[in-house]
């Protein structure tokens, strides 16, 4: 089990570009507020991963590799949109940030998350950083796949 | 990916007791009738297992082996109380039959699964074999973790 401690932002302007995405595509199997279950394809790998309760911004996380086959085949059991992004790896003062720009239903909105070793850990800012919404439901990813984006207006 | 045909049947006497049990102990990770996401410790192994929507007998069926540790870990995410019980394999006639005997809150429910290769297989019926209960949706496993059997009655 690995425990994930991360912090999400809004993203404003397009400064943070660099280099090439890659591109995920994925669903929940349930629409659970405690737990979730993932399936991600992710360039040339696909992952089955289940979180755990958030307590802060801390949750227990548990990701096993799978045959890019098997996450094709299980994609087509999602009852709800599928959630497709380009994830942009951006380092910065020794802080990695992910990037995510949504496509499809969720096309509009750019997040960036930051991974912490502890919840109150310093980093700095980048200049392209937005509102923090580490604690705003609406923007987890399994709340984007049942009320995507594009319907929020 | 697998496709998983099966004929379940409830148990009569005794007589198919054999040889020693392996102790499962599972449960899900959501309640949704469309597909499944089940934790299961299997004696000293452990498999995460994704089901599709049942058409007839036939599911389509993901299973992957997971550290036993984990499979400890997300069993405490469960809300529902954890399905344990003894399985026992009996091989009669060239069948091989999963005798599934429950305990905890579904003690008393005795179920023999046979596993065929087509929906219309034939098979000799062994003479402690009850009623089928195929299709009857509150024998799933999925359902007797929301749904005990001792609640039943």
């Amino acid at each position: 089990m690995g425990t994930e401690i991360e912090r999400k932002f809004l993203v404003e302007g397009s400064d943070w570009r660099q280099g090439k995405p890659v591109r995920l595509t994925q669903c929940y199997l349930n629409r659970d507020e405690h737990r979730t279950v993932r399936i991600r394809i992710a360039g040339e790998e696909a992952f089955l991963t289940v979180k755990s309760v958030t307590q802060g911004a801390t949750r227990a996380e548990f990701e096993y590799p799978i045959p890019v086959a098997d996450a094709e085949q299980m994609l087509k059991f999602s009852d709800g949109p599928l959630i497709e992004k380009d994830r942009h790896v951006v380092v910065l003062d020794g802080c990695r940030w992910e990037v995510d720009e949504f496509h499809g239903d969720n096309a509009g909105l750019i997040m960036a998350e930051i991974e912490l070793t502890s919840e109150d850990q310093p980093f700095s800012r980048p200049p392209w950083l937005g509102r923090e919404v580490t604690h705003d439901r609406r923007f987890y990813n399994s709340n984007l796949a049942a009320h995507p984006y594009k319907e929020w207006r």
